[in-house]
């Protein structure tokens, strides 16, 4: 199956055993990728589901439900304060690929920009190429850019704030702690996880997550940009529950 | 110490308890960075020293030797299959910030390019560069473009090769898998990990690499491009052998 182009279709595009085409997906289908009638692609929802779909002209008809198991075991929310320039784009596009759950951008003490609506749909649209490409069958939602106080009331079973200075457990030896005899990650469906800005939080900023019910922890010795920082937070979180 | 401005100088600047700056070093300390004569910064060697310097006009004075440990306990040899475009720019800046110690970028059956030495002297910029950004002792080395087949030739006590189809173990179960009641951990003073190009390596490719000892593992469940497989496998590597 991995050989099939995959595309994402709306749900208000299914009727009964058919998908209707727009426009823009027609040109995509038999233009870019150079389909034929007759050829088989992959569908997707964007919300889990895949299915086998043969074009046929401007429509298509779902052959079958594909069975696929790319998401990760539990939900995995970034709270990422916004680095400069176009940093997030690379935020959005590795972690996608990663299996985040969701993306909530926050502006923080020494956060830089505060993002126009477009950037918004720019990022969307990453994080749905990436999901296509890296075979996800999930698009993470992007939250509107919020205070980092705000995303602080974020609700999860863990959780955790990186931070390079100071003394902190690594975040993969937090996962992967065994309490009462247990692996933590049993109890793990739902984790959030902040990586900060340039130059780091503030002592007021890991305070109030320290308060908020969040650990602090280490992704290692070095310094890690603002852009590398949640691409390794998710390499470790994924890693520890897929193993 | 972590406040103060850092800069590469060459072994051959340093005059016994004095270093002679470079005009473009000046600019960047004077001009860029806005130091005062009688500021200080901290000087590296790029191979592991650094020491606390003052800036005095033209040159600097040697105040002394500081203590850093930024570096991983083991040295991780990456092999890259070359991404297109300016890709493995990103995997240099990334994983030199991870804490690589070589690239041994390679082209492989799948490879796009064919890199101008230009293109190594760029990378070799990236890498100094991120070095002291992410405050590392070393720069890692990157080796000139070989084929794959001679990549495998290289030596280290544990050797890997990440694929993305197949049912492989995890890298981070065989980074932390227990063998004869002993981590792994303790015998890996060195490692070799390989990661392929935009849709993976050949069979045969594979093939040769068991044959020469690499051992084959898996990312997780989700297709990754040429540029993140590097990067999620430094982020493992380096938490693994630091909690």
């Amino acid at each position: 199956m991995p050989q099939l182009q995959r595309i994402t279709i709306a749900f208000s595009q299914f009727h009964d055993e058919h998908i209707t085409l727009t426009a823009e997906q027609q040109h995509y289908l038999c233009r870019v990728l150079r389909l034929q009638s007759g050829d088989r692609f992959i569908a997707m929802d964007g919300m889990g589901k895949w299915w086998l779909a043969k074009l046929l002209g401007t429509e298509a008809q779902v052959l079958q439900l594909i069975s696929v198991e790319t998401e990760l075991p539990i939900a995995v929310t970034l709270i990422v304060a916004l680095p400069k320039g176009n940093g997030f784009d690379e935020v959005v596009r590795y972690c996608t690929e990663l299996g985040v759950t969701c993306f909530s951008p926050v502006v923080s003490d020494r956060s830089l920009l505060n993002p126009s609506p477009q950037k918004l749909e720019r990022w969307r649209r990453i994080a749905k190429e990436a999901a296509e490409q890296s075979e996800r069958t999930t698009v993470p939602t992007i939250l509107e850019p919020i205070s980092f106080s705000s995303s602080l009331s974020l609700v999860a079973n863990k959780k955790y704030i990186c931070e390079a200075r100071g003394d902190y457990p690594h975040l993969l030896s937090c996962l992967q702690k065994k309490e009462d005899g247990e692996s933590n990650l049993n109890d793990e469906k739902t984790i959030v996880i902040a990586t900060g800005p340039e130059g780091g939080w503030t002592e007021t900023e890991i305070e109030d997550a320290i308060h908020a019910g969040f650990r602090p922890v280490s992704l290692g010795r070095r310094i890690l940009r603002a852009v590398t920082a949640p691409i390794v937070a998710l390499s470790l979180v994924a890693a520890a529950h897929e193993i």
